[in-house]
């Protein structure tokens, strides 16, 4: 084993005595690295990592092939009077903005017009100083490249790979904005089904309010209007989580129907299809957390004040007029019935959450992800409709449920999840199954005679 | 620093422009490579990364060393015909089955037998086309390999590297069976456990419905059938849940004392309790699953039909007979002992379950997962123990309690939790603990006066 | 491509054919090195991984040119005899002690005064023998080592990261000790939270005892001790929740005034401010398992016997004086308000949580994570501390209220939160919110002609 070969560890250059630039000098030392930093005032810049020197710019560039660019973008231009000691180097721009479009072009575009001399590559920005100094076991190990010289990015990809980061090109400097505004993003993925969530939320609260707190003060006259806490919550938050759920499942079964009807899996589906696909992981998790508010505002039902207030009341209502409680066993089996199925729909909710943690998904083979995604999420989507039904039960009957011709609140919401329901009992037909399965292994209506070649489907 | 030193990225071979193949090829562009794709019909195979080019099968396959099959096992025939052409290549094969056994023999053998001059590589079959595509920051990063050839496996390795997957070697093209039946398996660890937990309800379920729901039927007449739903549940879980986490502590028991009566730890336990020993975490998180269950079945109690019925109904019986309801200040102590056992005993029980979670895992010493696996574990089984104790408490003095003389569904699941902590009680014991944790850093009873090298225990 | 040049893989050494050095091997020949084991007794020593061999220990010793020493430190004493077969050789020391301070100096320093010709290199000791065998994506992928030689280092950093851990350098072989410290270590960063946790739950506990039970049995001779499992518990956890939740944000409000008024961020924080801000994520998530108690024990307080009895005496005692329950329609708004302030609050301490998963947080941007903590975390505080308000209303009013002259608990918790509250309200103010944002963009009121070179904030 040739193990004596390993040469004296390489010289790098960091300008810059931030926390960043000591961030990434303690790590570069840990990982057997050899650092300088450049520094304006090299004689009172604060203290440095143990082991590292501090030099004049100048100097420090001379001493390494590679340089760190620790310094914010409003100060670059003093670098434009280095570009001498610069020509040739690889340049290492690690800078972010605080907002988007700041700048009319990207940092590392600007400081590769200041230096034209040197090889500028764009790297290290998406990671923290905090990622940085302790390593990429706690946080993201991607790190996300670009830059217009092969042999600079080469070099910057080995060392980040020597820290133990996986690296990403992302090819030539005109995506360096991109690779700017990555650290910008604030949940680019959820905003769909925020909007969604909040466009639903707003909807009920406001159907249900004039439903049932307006409703009944016009009609007659009572003020309820401490209902809108806990009661139309309680409604409204149940109502958004099914339809959320059942969303989740709708662009799945279109999908299905789609390459029925087209007979083929090799035609893209329309882009709206596509971006909904892409955000059911996102609605199953905001339907998760109503179900969840859903949950708790349930249980404290007893607590209320609202509630103890009733129940006494009736209570001495019963006295009064001198009747017991009949039991009624139907209404026992119908209660327990739909408690029992919320609360099986709810635990089955909660395992579809835990199993989107990256964590554990990433555990799952493909057919185990698979199966609990699919399986198991239409199981719970069974088990929520259910809970649903039993919940109206008889009530559509009652001419008191529709005031000012309105529908009740659980009959709107139900629409979807029974429209999915029943297009997958449909696709789970033998003939329909049959037909899928095939077009999904590769097998082309259009296209029948076709005994050649046929890509494979992951 | 000889960053210059990097040469012109190797041009890699794609069989196949299919999902897989395109997220392949576009996985490759990023990490730096250049990709060529052969297709049957060059000029209309659809949408290619952008700077790929698809040709020829024999025209790509010769400017490349290294040749991804990303073709459905049914199509490899024609490769029969390209064997000059891929004479020496290394042929990576990525396929998988639908099905185990659908073959006699394993895809990558098949290859190999059609192009017996190419060295065929088994690997990245474990891997979505989705993983391909987003780089393993967001699935598995494990990539299992394996094939006849040293230097070919070598090669695909070095690739696998470069796009951020660690490798494992599997051994020689015999293991390829294993490898492609890898995204087949559906929790082969949870079958054990989740046949303990079906047993065990199933069991429960029907000795309670006859113990309580028939028994009254018979007897009395009354039909009470409507408590299948949430009262006998709500009785089944926590029992399932306690025998379940007793389960997971049992076999460690065991092994201690099976360690201290043969008087030595360099002796193989017997298979049964080793594969005992490796479910214990999927006994205790679905033991975990039954316990929030249960904590959900009895918050919900008040809101019951049947609960609020029979509580009216009291109150009623109290004002008829003019009774105030006296207080028993006992009663109210073991009312609250037991609620709050049962919720300190839960609140440890999520402990363990997220510390159970893959991400939290990795995150702590081998000593401080140690520490809450089993201090912490032995502490929820004392707590759900005695909770199950004091819901007990004098009920088994009294008659009722025994009807068709079986025994209360509580008793039964409290001798196996019993057993482990009497057991575990008695390990505690001075002289026991000293003797075991002697075995247990290598002293060995039958071999006393060996005093030369010992093996390290992890 | 150059895929023939890879060569034969290297012969590595173990001593010690226990469970490590087992695992060990099994691992390195899955990642291509052939494996040879060095034996006291090489024909009897017992199952090893097929395709590895056992030899004497001064053979094995030859035939490799780094050496795994995988044996108890105890038995350390042979090796000395080997010393010329060791020489110029990397011997990896992998042991760990049961105990800290065992011995006088760490066993890699004791390991190298044994064989000084030989290069001790300490790693791989951080992970368990499972870890080792299974692969680092199971577990903590980072490897810790350190040692006096560079090019030995580099020659075992090497074998590591063809095992696929990422490699973490300690500098020389003084930090053995402190490597050999880390597998023992238990939860050094959570010990101020839990005191803190726990000094707190201790004095609330006493307090309320003294002032309810106490109190009630001097003044009234009443014994409602049995109040002490549920009602005094359910007072203590919410209110130690709060206070700890209000110590997460504390720190950041205190440095954020520092900094405005020293008018600058290049100065050091004081030590106890930087230790305070390190265990926040720990005191928020003590606080977050305090709340799950306090939902817990408010949820099940209608099933108290208590509760229950004393609900059907207030009835028993409207009957009896003719009076029917008059509602109180601001008693509800203020009970619902309550309970749904508590619901929303405890919903975003739970997403607070759920973010602090190392695999969730990872996932997120630095802007998302930084959103999700600070905005939605002082949300999460507000709505608590509402919570609280709403609790007390306005039973501060009533003389009841102070026994013994002693303020309600109630009352002592909203300090903390209304001062953090009222400091970050202040912060908000858009002057001061201005003159941070520009301080904490390197403005330095103390240096303000610097416009020269600024280092970069990450």
């Amino acid at each position: 084993m040739d193990w004596r070969a390993a040469t004296e560890p390489e010289p790098l250059c960091i300008f810059g005595t931030g926390d960043l630039g000591r961030s990434l000098g303690q790590r570069l030392l840990q990982s057997g690295y050899r650092v300088v930093y450049g520094s304006r005032k090299p004689h009172s810049c604060g203290p440095l990592p143990p082991g590292t020197q501090a030099m004049s710019h100048s100097a420090a560039a001379q001493s390494a092939a590679l340089v760190f660019i620790c310094i914010h973008r409003e100060h670059y231009n003093f670098l434009e009077t280095l570009a001498p000691q610069l020509q040739g180097k690889v340049l290492v721009d690690v800078s972010n903005n605080l907002k988007k479009n700041l700048y009319p072009e990207a940092n590392a575009e600007y400081l590769q017009r200041l230096v034209p001399g040197a090889h500028v590559v764009k790297a290290f920005n998406t990671l923290s100083a905090w990622t940085l100094q302790n390593g990429p076991s706690d946080a993201n190990r991607q790190v996300y490249l670009c830059g217009n010289s092969a042999e600079a990015k080469q070099a910057v990809a080995e060392t980040a790979t020597k820290l133990g980061f996986t690296v990403l090109d992302r090819g030539s400097l005109c995506a360096a904005r991109e690779l700017e505004d990555f650290p910008l993003q604030l949940f680019p993925e959820w905003r769909l089904p925020l909007r969604i969530a909040v466009g639903l939320t707003a909807f009920f609260y406001f159907y249900l309010l004039i439903r049932i707190v307006i409703y009944t003060y016009v009609q007659k006259g009572d003020d309820i209007s401490f209902r809108i806490m806990v009661s139309l919550a309680n409604k409204v938050f149940p109502i958004v989580s099914l339809i959320m759920l059942s969303l989740c499942y709708l662009p799945g079964v279109i999908a299905a129907f789609l390459q029925l009807y087209r007979g083929t899996k090799y035609r893209r589906f329309p882009d709206w299809l596509d971006r909904w696909m892409l955000c059911r992981k996102q609605l199953g998790l905001l339907a998760l957390a109503f179900a969840f508010l859903h949950v708790l505002y349930t249980l404290i039902i007893p607590q209320r004040y609202y509630v103890r207030n009733r129940i006494a009341g009736s209570t001495i209502l019963l006295i009064k007029e001198n009747k017991t409680s009949a039991f009624d066993s139907a209404l026992a089996w119908r209660s327990d019935s739909f408690l029992s199925t919320g609360i099986l729909g709810f635990g089955l909710y909660v395992l579809l959450g835990i199993t989107s943690l990256p964590s554990v998904s990433n555990a799952l083979s493909w057919r185990e992800f698979s199966f609990v995604q699919s399986k198991l999420g239409y199981l719970t989507l069974f088990f929520c409709t259910l809970h649903t039904y039993l919940y109206g039960w008889n009530k559509f009957l009652k001419p008191t449920s529709y005031p000012w011709y309105t529908l009740p609140g659980y009959l709107l919401c139900l629409i979807v999840p029974t429209v999915v329901l029943v297009l997958k009992f449909l696709l789970l037909l033998p003939c329909m199954d049959r037909s899928l399965t095939r077009i999904r292994q590769g097998w082309d209506r259009t296209n029948k005679v076709d005994d050649g070649e046929k890509s494979l489907l992951a």
